[in-house]
């Protein structure tokens, strides 16, 4: 099986609505609710490609019960740990301005005990007895230490487990230093990582830091791959409309399946950038759309750099 | 007891930030989480002035479920009914613009079938025989008929308890024609009710409408009170600032403590406004500064017209 890590899982609520005006009250349909957080959204995108899915990480209160009860409605297998601190919420609210983004609300997330954050160590241990690979994701909630991320990848690395991270900020500075075998970030996470705007010299800034391979997701620009077996551009063939919420996190999904299958950079490369794309078109935030991922993935040009 | 009725209860989620942008990405800490819909605010009140007081309407999913639980820390005693539909959410984002009101998204609301309608019909019915005083508050969630209040009030006066109808459009137009002992506008909800923008004359026309008696609360100008007894203007000391959510339902709580305690309508009229001015001063919306009513209590004037 594949093991995703959610540190700081999220119940995400989406509010659709004409306008959103300051200061005014709004009648709203109900919220759409998902299980948020990156590492649930990879597990989505793997579970629908067909692999067997582990997701672990915290979940406490009614807003973790909501989760975990939302998560059992999928082939994903629920393995996190329960926490007395409740699962943060994430408030998005999308209307119909055409070039916006949606607004966010985005919950700081539980407070996590010394022992909670043990029981997770325990419980992560043992599920890497039988994983194929790993994808580290997202923020860190309080109490966990900043170092989690390097502490957990080289746990994955003592197994010999191949591990993702997929974090920004403090935690990847210290996590891409324990020697990730990829660390995906985007192009902004990739500059506030090395300083470095172009994502090319960024990229391999970020390799000197101790990532084995990077995998840069450029939105659009699709994505920029530095490994040890070469470089690589992939690209979408057009641009396509639509809410990029989550096509980073298909990306992984595509890039970790792709490794589990023996496929060699190229094609992950071509599958990442297809779901991604797939993603972005999809009607729903988070979702993808399988026969644009169908169409799309023979025509994902990728070039060696 | 008295009796609260919350046909459209709610999960009230207030989060507070410095500024509103929208779409941006605000990181934000947790919500915080209130049982919420104006009859649960008039029962909090109720018992907080010491009335034993049951609170009945709808609960359902795992919003209903928070809701219920956060009430079981209150001494107000839970008779809601359960059903299939999720108790909605209601989202206010407070930040620190100076004149600005809270940016609300409310839900509208569960679909109730007719069987759970029905359900909370015997059951309000049920409740009514130990009732000293009935409050009907809020909007109506989709499935129950428009006519509700109505109903409610003709089966609270067949048993001769005192009912008091605190809702707005289509719901009060219809409920007020069933002879409530009190309804409780506002001034904006009482123009749309009348056509009359003076609170004098669109009071006297709400009294030809149906209403025993008409309390309008006027936000900082107090309440003016048409019955069977008399006219009065009650008038707080002096304006308070603060945040008006939840004033008009203490000035309920008010009123009907008031009732039940045998009160004359000038000193329920008092209680009523040193209620709603102290729930303005408290720094929680919807709770009220006890301090501040007690030295407010003697400061309110009551004008008869």
């Amino acid at each position: 099986m594949i093991l995703t890590v959610t540190l700081n899982a999220a119940l995400d609520l989406t509010y659709r609505l004409p306008r959103l005006r300051p200061h005014a009250e709004h009648r709203v349909p109900p919220a759409v609710e998902r299980p948020g957080g990156k590492g649930l959204n990879v597990a989505r995108v793997l579970a629908s490609l067909g692999h067997e899915t582990v997701a672990t990480g915290f979940a406490g209160g009614a807003t973790g019960d909501t989760v975990r009860a939302l998560l059992a409605e999928t082939s994903v297998t629920d393995e996190f740990v329960r926490i007395t601190g409740p699962t943060r919420r994430t408030v998005a609210v999308v209307d119909d301005e055409p070039a916006g983004d949606a607004t966010q609300l985005n919950e700081i997330g539980p407070d996590v005990t010394p022992a909670e954050w043990a029981a997770f160590d325990d419980r992560y241990a043992h599920l890497l007895r039988d994983a194929r690979a790993v994808a580290l994701c997202g923020s860190l909630p309080p109490g966990v230490p900043v170092g989690a991320y390097a502490h957990l990848v080289r746990a994955a690395r003592a197994r010999r487990v191949p591990v993702l991270l997929d974090t920004s900020g403090e935690p990847l500075r210290r996590g891409i230093a324990a020697r990730p075998d990829v660390v995906k970030p985007n192009a902004a996470e990739l500059a506030a990582l090395t300083g470095a705007t172009d994502p090319l010299r960024a990229a391999v800034a970020a390799r000197r830091r101790g990532a084995h391979a990077v995998a840069a997701s450029l939105g659009p620009d699709g994505m920029l791959a530095l490994t040890p077996d070469g470089a690589w551009h992939a690209t979408p063939p057009k641009p396509l409309p639509g809410n990029p919420t989550g096509a980073g996190d298909s990306a992984v999904a595509g890039l970790l399946s792709g490794w589990v299958e023996g496929l060699a950079w190229p094609e992950r490369l071509a599958r990442a950038v297809a779901l991604s794309a797939a993603t972005v078109a999809a009607p729903a935030a988070g979702e993808y759309d399988a026969a644009v991922y169908e169409k799309l993935l023979g025509q994902v040009r990728v070039d060696q750099l």
